[in-house]
């Protein structure tokens, strides 16, 4: 593939807007099955229930995979880690909707079962659930033999709690609040398609070798390091900030407008100082290799702000004291505006 | 490969020792995260957690895909039943521990996403939820470039509540309880790597014809024909026989031994009379064909019980009497012996 050619995720196989346009349709059937119990669910981070009327509480659900973050582990056999994306992936899509998470299960497809690398995954996945002291109650392995033999998938759901009371998002978010960007130093597990294309196929680098120069990893220590997992910090901002705390978005696919898109009412745009952070080398460097638009890649990636939280501007000062004594970096990138 | 040879589940790529072997490894990493909500998980049909101290109320978690009965509607073009597959497997699982299902949650990873097809899988997802009364609040579709492009795997996660006091299972099952089978007229989802080795790569036979004397559908017919959801009768059993249902075994992988041991106690074994239902067709031929032992075949597939209810013996007509009135055929199928 020429060098020439700007690549994009669609081209890398995975297309956005074919996503779209299926969620689109199926959302009637899926509507079509709600019941008195469903607070809330399509386009949000997580379905929301209220399990019982007795009880004042609610009950979150998120579901989510690690992508092909996967076929990194593979190439490189380190096994141990991607689980800790996946318990990321899931655990910080629940808090956004202000869930605290109880218990988490997952679901493993491999094309052949290799009992060893089952136990490597699985130590990632429990290692993450220490950080934020939930169970994995429930797993399921499935061996599928139309897969290739080495590939697998990983996938997971976790379920969450939360008071009725204190449910984040667009209801919560006005004018004038304060976009707080937490910084992501990696890919999380997003646009990995894109970037195996890029720097794997295009450019044949090498995951065993340090891929360019003032860098002291490997390429594969570079993109198999595991996501941030935000949560238990949001749990404290939550407890502290109350509701001065208004959103959180979760920056996965789709980048940081869309994902800031999900937690906004439609008379309010996020407007994003994009000179606010630096994006790390990572991301210039596949922007670079693949001559990828400046608008694709943050379209595809996270770009360095992994989680942004909406809050009250008289917050900002406690935030950033808060994200320091837990030793994560943050930092303002924009605030919430009126549309013309 | 020749007809002379005794197929076997592991032969068609799936071992069920290997998938113990990993299991057992895992468990004490899963163990480690367990913290105080944990009331039940391992080796049960779902994970049990209590949410709250506050509440006397249980959740329950199962995770489960319909394995390569996907690899069947992909051959056939027919994509709106196996959804309704999936969420049998899922709310039989959790109605095992006595929950009922509040919510569910659906994973697809694709090949290559194609809306059209997308739409058909959730359509027989919302059919299913709908016959339990459970909202579907979530998803994620995932399409994988490694993956081949026509195929797909499709898995989700259910969750039910139950109250502290109801739980099914071990602890209430006794010497001289009754077996009542509920009748499965096809493979539910489990199987069908066997299956597809037998009937479609051994003896080439035509999912669009119909495959053997006697018989009027078409062997994809025949194949894909959805699971019977149990859930919605057992409801209506646990809430009429209430202390007098013991446990309940949904006979998935692993066939109807493991099943029933994983919800009996140590001393106790389940005295099965093997000869007392008839045995659907579908297994006669998939056994004929491939030769396989019959000791083989009770270890694959249900064998045409889908279900077992461990009942106290003075509820026997009672539960024959509901289940007819619920169109489904019950049946005794032994009893609960002291081990020797």
């Amino acid at each position: 593939m020429s060098q020439e050619k700007n690549l994009t995720y669609k081209q890398a196989g995975v297309d956005i807007e074919q996503g779209e346009a299926a969620v689109e349709k199926i959302s009637s059937f899926v509507k079509s099955t709600f019941n008195k119990t469903v607070i809330n669910t399509f386009g949000g981070y997580a379905g929301i229930i209220q399990p019982s009327e007795n009880y004042p509480l609610y009950l979150a659900v998120t579901t989510d995979g690690v992508g092909t973050k996967c076929e990194i582990a593979r190439l490189t056999g380190i096994y141990d880690t991607i689980g800790f994306d996946l318990i990321a992936m899931l655990v910080d899509d629940l808090i956004c909707v202000g869930a605290q998470p109880l218990a988490v299960v997952d679901y493993l497809a491999v094309g052949k079962l290799d009992p060893s690398k089952v136990v490597e995954i699985i130590k990632g996945i429990t290692n993450a659930c220490k950080v934020i002291n939930a169970p994995l109650i429930g797993g399921e392995m499935a061996e599928h033999n139309n897969m290739h033999q080495e590939s697998f998938d990983l996938s997971g759901t976790a379920i969450g709690i939360l008071s009725i009371d204190s449910i984040l998002g667009a209801h919560r978010v006005r004018k004038g609040d304060l976009l707080m960007g937490l910084k992501s130093p990696n890919l999380r597990s997003n646009g990995f398609s894109l970037a195996r294309l890029i720097l794997l196929e295009t450019h044949n680098l090498d995951l065993d070798k340090i891929p360019w120069p003032g860098e002291t990893r490997t390429l594969g220590e570079i993109l198999l390091e595991p996501s941030v997992i935000y949560t238990p910090f949001l749990l404290k901002v939550i407890n502290q900030l109350s509701s001065n705390l208004h959103a959180l978005a979760h920056i996965t696919g789709g980048g940081l407008e869309k994902n800031l898109k999900r937690v906004l009412p439609p008379d309010l745009y996020a407007e994003i100082n994009y000179t606010s952070w630096e994006v790390p080398n990572i991301f210039l460097k596949i922007q670079q290799l693949g001559n990828v638009k400046t608008s694709e890649m943050y379209q595809t990636f996270n770009m360095g702000i992994g989680m942004v939280l909406i809050i009250d501007p008289a917050s900002k000062d406690e935030v950033i004291q808060l994200a320091s004594s837990n030793s994560l970096e943050i930092t303002p990138i924009g605030k919430i505006a009126q549309k013309p």
